[in-house]
């Protein structure tokens, strides 16, 4: 089976072109067929001040209501998108930026109201996704780069990067050997978080259950990490965990971050 | 040849959801392949005023400066194209929203800076236009919907939606049998523009070229009727000028608006 690459960045790394810029050249360098997935990041609150849209939570879960959706469906599906999409074509990277719902390619199920009414939130599956078009746009050599946004019926909604990321890269994991890397701020996964130099190169199952018994993932590493093996029980070769400044170094076998296997 | 429908409504359709609702529904009720370009509408005036953003005009020439060329990119490229997008796939349409940067669709030239430096604006020619990619979606039964939006190296691109239109036409007459329709707020071309009910029905240039030596014309028309001869000339078969709640009758041979042929 061919190679894919499911890269998703954080909205940290689109809020500083100094870390974007270096990043989209190394993820345009890949040769092999790959899909981006790109979260929020500050714009979208800078511009949400502005038109005097409030982030609303309630027991401390955010809530989409109707405005904020409308925000979110400028700046992450146009704005961002689009920039990210023109940045990659100017380095010959054959981009295209979509959302769910162009081409059907996510199809949610708008999040039901219990205790909490989240909005216009989407809720995904790997079922969710249209891979026949997708599979379809990779043999073209195209590249989808993904807005955090899903729909159903007619409701654009907002849709988590790490779950799209790892939706995608189950729903295709029939077609091809998948490493899906998820990019943040940190080398890798540590194994003692205060020191940044304790990264876990490799990380399996056994490796995994055992540590966790000992206590040795702190609370924000969590849940990407049950995130990651989710992937790895429903068909995903690799998932890595790692610098965005490291990727080049994270696509083969000797990582810089931390390669989960099963 | 197969037939394709390249349909443009102004941003006067988008802006009213009344209108909007009927109009996609016969849309999405064509049962040849088709393309959508849409225009603007006064909600990035809107958004752009809560943001402070003025229009700026030099010499009576809309100039797009950075921070409009954002506002455009968020509102034409985010908030419109995807919203009609999920209306259309609601109504099982398999729209898929685009720019002409998406899988560099359509690349530009930024208008070079004379008198007057209109700043973030988009000049395309039918060979600006990535057709191959276009009619593969085309084979594939999704229907592109293009917002105003191209670019050039990493510049996203403010481009008027008639002359997308334009051009997205000839660049396929080499693969369907076109008809371009332009939608506007009139039956059709009117023969004396005081009476709503002289629409001409069917112009050819010979005819043109008559009624345009008498004067028959009105300044507002003029540049649409160009516009369509110029198609003409390059290989479209027919366009078609008429009113966006006609848009079925206008299919077909027996139509309410104004049948150009050569």
């Amino acid at each position: 089976m061919n190679k894919l690459y499911v890269i998703k960045i954080g909205g940290n790394v689109l809020d500083d072109e100094k870390t974007l810029h270096p990043f989209l050249k190394e993820f345009a360098s890949i040769q092999s067929p790959k899909i981006l997935i790109h979260g929020g990041g500050k714009i979208a609150t800078k511009i949400g001040d502005k038109l005097g849209i409030e982030s609303k939570y309630i027991d401390g879960r955010r809530i989409t209501d109707l405005e904020t959706r409308d925000l979110v469906t400028m700046v992450y599906g146009g704005l961002l998108n689009k920039q990210l999409t023109a940045y990659l074509q100017a380095l010959h990277c054959n981009a295209i930026g979509v959302t769910g719902a162009d081409g059907n390619l996510i199809k949610a199920i708008k999040r039901p109201v219990g205790k909490i009414d989240y909005g216009f939130v989407g809720d995904i599956t790997p079922e969710s996704v249209n891979s026949t078009f997708l599979y379809f746009l990779l043999k073209q050599n195209v590249v989808p780069v993904f807005a955090p946004l899903t729909y159903a019926g007619e409701d654009i909604l907002n849709t988590n990067a790490d779950t799209i990321a790892s939706v995608l890269a189950i729903a295709l994991s029939k077609h091809f050997d998948i490493r899906l890397i998820f990019c943040f701020e940190k080398e890798g996964v540590l194994k003692d978080v205060k020191d940044e130099k304790s990264v876990i190169r490799n990380l399996n199952t056994d490796l995994y259950q055992n540590l966790l018994k000992k206590g040795a993932f702190h609370d924000g590493i969590l849940p990407k990490l049950e995130n990651a093996f989710m992937a790895i029980r429903s068909g995903v070769k690799e998932v890595l965990i790692g610098e965005h400044t490291q990727l080049i170094a994270n696509l083969g076998y000797e990582t810089k971050g931390t390669l989960i296997t099963a």
